[in-house]
């Protein structure tokens, strides 16, 4: 893999901080820079064929509707699933809200569970918090290991009869924990209940399998995969996609219906697909993910696990860091500098050039456990680099109660 | 208003059909093109601040945060209502869902009444006819007069006491109807009802006010006004925004929750603006704005409107021409060609560089009243010229049962 030549198909790198550094980019996690392939396939639609898929009958019309349903096919590719099993969405969000709306609230009865643990992203928690809710079942918490994880041993206590719905992160977005899916959802079919993944923090950094893996529904968004913002998929086996009701209705996926309240919906994935679609997005995911796959998702992976190993080696080395996810294995690390408050140390990275996020994290069930109002997280992506995680290093010595002070005066 | 110079803002008119025709592109209901400046603001985006809005506290993200949020203002004032009334949807077709979702359900009462007509898009009937069936409320019909349109005087006779919501689009999608929106708002506030509107057809193409108009919903896409797909705005009177639900839960749209089951959402736009937004496309809807706003929606208006007159008069001289909706006032003209199937009209105009739809367009109930399985649509934008007119028309002419083949052979 070569980073260097990686980094020119990302124009954001030609860019200078206002006070002229470099731009170092540690929010990976939050959404990621688009290499040119994105950018001309989004220009493409504008320039060359500008009009609506799934809707009219002439050339145009009929040459993005093929390349707009292609994209299916190099997503069932990426994640090894049937293409009828991939519905676009607009994002991770929008597909997790949709299985709770649409499959949790059609199946859960009083006194079923659900369960999730306190590191989920609020897009993973608050869809099924009011499922649970309006449905009179019961949401229960897999306990945390030290190291802010969801264990197999700990998903095993919290496994019993009257659950029916599993959802978790792959890879949780603060601690950057990755779960064991393929052992969890072994054991959660053996109770009878269904697995839901947030993939959001996985897909971009790691081979995902659908048939591997046996998980049951699975969502990521395009825009933390080199891809755009508005773009998502939700993968559901196909016999759960067919149980599961829309959470929007609208054209395009409908079969007919009348005046007297009949309505025969399309099969899936096109029952879940209301509306104009997000094409431009949609066939900037294809090339997101032609890109990603022409590097090579386990070179990615191994790039970004030895690059976090070496941040992490030398952040121990400052004696004004704490690290709050060290055993995690995954490209996010959640520190704090010492005495310092995450949003004014992330003020003063900012300054010398380098994102990175401070707060919460939307995780905000996690702050309890960690016992810290807020973190500082910097994720990685493989077009970061050593020389990138030296300069990091460099300014993170830097930062004390008294130094931080100076980028505001 | 000069069309020739606005035509060169459109890249799209640069290509030609397979066959070496100019683009006639006449399916401006269904999308519409890009000019130049809507392509350079998501390029921009891509190039100089590719970065999460609403999530840093670093120097590109306050920028992305800042510029994402000024959209909220260039809408505000496109369609004269308060920033905190402009919620980001990712289109039409999911603000009517999260209207229907999150108020309809929540008000409507066993008996209570909703009332549609059979001239409404699927995504302004659907959402409703769910609503209703959830609720055990009643979707009523006004009656279409003789043009297919909804006149006052039928909407007061479909009004009484028990309607709670009326749903119209200002402008239908095939008969391209115009409803007098502020005087149906006046007699639904008379009944306490509140209105909501499918601008989607509207608001590009005539000056829509929501102070003057007063209805209390009202929601619009950005790519059917030379903005990105994936981005919509769905406008809410702000005490009915305070109200409602939202239809999805996530990041970014709760100030706080906990493990008990305890949420406080933020105050509207916010709570239903959950999970990483379609930010490019966002940025791409205010430069879509800009642009309209820069050539005039009165002229886009008046222009349109000379256009068809022209058009209309046009193809009364055919006789192989059924014309559907030769009353109605806006950029839409529905017809069908004498004894030849819409479909295979479509293709034949598709040969000679004439882009229109066929079919249903997503108003399935329409063509019991219009007694005809399906139709044409050639639906007018301002940057269409009185020259492809002619040559649609010289295109009719040449349409009979015979000729239509050979575009097969």
């Amino acid at each position: 893999m070569n980073v260097e030549a990686i980094r020119k198909d990302f124009p954001m790198f030609e860019n200078k901080s206002k006070k002229g550094f470099d731009l170092v980019y540690f929010d990976n996690a939050a959404t990621t820079f688009k290499p040119n392939a994105v950018i001309q396939a989004v220009t493409d639609y504008y320039t060359k064929y500008s009009v609506n898929a799934h809707r009219g009958d002439y050339e145009l019309s009929y040459q993005v509707d093929t390349l707009y349903e292609s994209v299916r096919d190099t997503v069932a590719s990426f994640i090894n699933c049937d293409r009828k099993e991939v519905v676009f969405t607009s994002g991770t969000s929008l597909a997790l809200n949709q299985i709770a709306y649409g499959y949790a609230q059609k199946i859960l009865k009083e006194g079923d569970v659900v369960i999730s643990d306190e590191a989920e992203h609020a897009s993973n928690y608050l869809p099924w918090m009011h499922a649970c809710e309006t449905n009179k079942a019961k949401l229960e918490f897999i306990e945390l290991d030290e190291h802010g994880c969801v264990s197999i041993e700990k998903f095993k206590q919290a496994m019993h009869d009257r659950v029916k719905i599993v959802s978790l992160a792959h890879v949780t977005n603060v601690m950057g924990c990755t779960i064991d899916v393929k052992e969890i959802c072994k054991i959660a079919h053996s109770y009878g209940a269904i697995v839901v993944i947030d993939g959001a923090q996985s897909a971009p950094h790691m081979k995902v399998d659908m048939r591997d893996l046996d998980c049951d529904f699975f969502a990521f968004s395009a825009h933390k995969l080199c891809g755009p913002t508005g773009s998502g998929v939700l993968y559901g086996k196909y016999e759960l996609l067919e149980e599961m009701d829309p959470l929007m209705l609208g054209g395009g996926s409908n079969a007919r219906y009348d005046m007297c309240g009949n309505l025969l919906m399309k099969n899936p994935p096109y029952k879940f697909e209301s509306g104009t679609p997000a094409i431009e997005a949609t066939l900037g995911l294809k090339a997101a993910i032609e890109y990603i796959t022409s590097i090579g998702i386990e070179n990615i992976q191994s790039y970004e696990s030895d690059l976090r190993a070496y941040m992490i080696s030398e952040m121990k080395k400052l004696d004004n860091v704490i690290i709050y996810n060290e055993k995690s294995d995954s490209g996010i690390v959640t520190f704090n500098i010492k005495d310092v408050f995450s949003q004014d140390a992330a003020t003063y990275f900012s300054d010398k050039g380098i994102s990175l996020r401070s707060g919460q994290h939307c995780a905000k069930l996690l702050m309890d456990f960690l016992d810290t109002p807020s973190t500082l997280r910097a994720s990685l992506y493989f077009y970061n680099t050593k020389e990138e995680v030296d300069y990091f290093i460099e300014v993170c010595s830097q930062i004390t109660p008294e130094t931080f002070l100076d980028v505001f005066f």
